[in-house]
């Protein structure tokens, strides 16, 4: 083929990519190949803007590190991780729907039961319970939760400055017996996704906010279970209709409910404000290869 | 819209993005969402393949730097950069038709009629010559005519190691009254792309060469002219039908004829091998704003 012109080098580089040894990597191939193009011919860019794209790009490259993932934030804000996780979690009636990963996890240290993961941070103190059960509601026993949230100023513990931040606002725990488990740690808020880099540069050209609900992130685990990843957001943030992420579903929102002094769930005596979430969780069966 | 799920996820990026103040960045991210967003559907990528997606565009942004852009190979592979080629230059019948720019560009050092521009490099002598005039074969005077090309082990003066490489094989030359420029240098040779980075895997996984045939590069100016970037291909290459960039075009190969000894077209005496390649290129009328 040595005459790609305008109207025949889609089928040029098409023929090309179907050399492909392995069968998969031909179909996503044919598949790069077809859209990108399609999407080429829709906004006919001039030369310039290609040109502009190869440097959002490129900066957006130059922008991950060890600590910072701006491809994913750029899927992230564009949907694509949330259709992905959708297509990969077609989940069965009446079990825990799921939401975006996001960038912020890594494997938490464990914790006893009732422990308090906010390594001292100051905030508001907020108890977290629940149950983890099957679809049908039997409890699962010996389950493995992992929690992960912001700080009430809206950072990750991984994004503090420095070379070796120490872990904070993360656990993990087991449920017990009953299939239930519960910890104590600060109230998060809602916050923006970082933004002094092309993702944010993006997001302002096309005149929306960075900021996500108030949330807190669990993956929870259990043999012959599906992994399930999600949010619980709090009801009532202002940034439920319009998670720069696109993350929030409906039966994912729960209270966090506000007290004064008493007892908490777990005896503990409490002086001042504090805050109650709690939610059950109920694990798909697993699917082969997932 | 708080509950996007695999069926509305689409429209509700949709919506966000036409907060969009600028037409075009609205035009073109809703396109992106919809061509990226149906990509998606279409292969339905485990979370695994999500993530290795992630890591190629990573790793293809961590390998651009001064001297290497990655994207612009990514583009140029997938037969994007012909396509925007040829969306840009609808040219004209009878005028010269135009192929990738390359990554290989830098403003080239001017050179008087007939220098010789291969700065001591050891390869075969090669005579370039041609004319500059418009579709209708009118001669233009002044026109500026940038050359460059690798050398005969397939490299351009920019890959070369050490951090500020010396210019070769490329020069500016302006035409003479008549339309006319001609120069000196060393015959080119076919070469692979770089192919030591994720494009590099990318061409292997979909059993790719990553060869470009023999080709000298040129780029041409002139007042109320239309810019022309272009490369002339040697006849009789064995890569002209498998260009890794789907850059070839018939009407752009043309011989690069094989001599003995003799007077060569400026009067030169060669005493061995030299080569020389002769072509007339016709500059299309500029367009605004291009």
């Amino acid at each position: 083929m040595r005459e790609a012109d305008e109207q025949t080098i889609t089928e040029a580089v098409l023929a090309r990519v179907r050399a492909a040894p392995d069968p998969r990597v031909r179909q996503v191939s044919e598949a790069l190949v077809r859209h990108l193009h399609a999407f080429v011919r829709e906004v006919e860019p001039s030369e310039a803007e290609w040109d502009r794209g190869i440097r959002f790009l490129t900066e957006t490259g130059h922008m991950c590190s060890q600590t910072r993932q701006e491809f994913i934030l750029l899927s992230d804000t564009l949907g694509v991780s949330m259709l992905v996780d959708a297509i990969n979690h077609r989940v069965p009636e009446g079990a825990t729907e799921t939401t975006v990963f996001g960038p912020f996890y890594v494997p938490p240290p464990a914790f006893a039961p009732g422990a308090d993961i906010s390594a001292g941070r100051s905030g508001r103190p907020m108890y977290i319970g629940g149950g983890v059960t099957d679809p049908e509601g039997q409890p699962i026993a010996g389950a493995t939760v992992d929690v992960w949230h912001s700080d009430d100023e809206g950072f990750y513990d991984l994004q503090k400055p420095g070379p070796d931040p120490a872990l904070s606002g993360r656990g993990r725990f087991a449920t017990d017996a009953a299939g239930r488990f519960h910890l104590w740690t600060i109230r998060p808020t809602a916050y923006p996704i970082p933004n002094d880099g092309p993702v944010g540069r993006m997001l302002e050209a096309q005149g929306r906010h960075p900021f996500r609900p108030e949330h807190v992130h669990f993956m929870i685990t259990a043999p012959g279970k599906a992994k399930l990843v999600t949010h619980i957001f709090a009801d009532g943030d202002i940034y439920l209709e319009s998670d720069v992420v696109f993350g929030v579903k409906t039966s994912l929102i729960r209270a966090f409910e506000r007290h004064e002094r008493g007892a908490a769930p777990d005896g503990r005596a409490m002086t001042g404000e504090w805050f109650s979430l709690t939610h059950d969780f109920r694990l798909a069966p697993s699917r082969e290869g997932r």
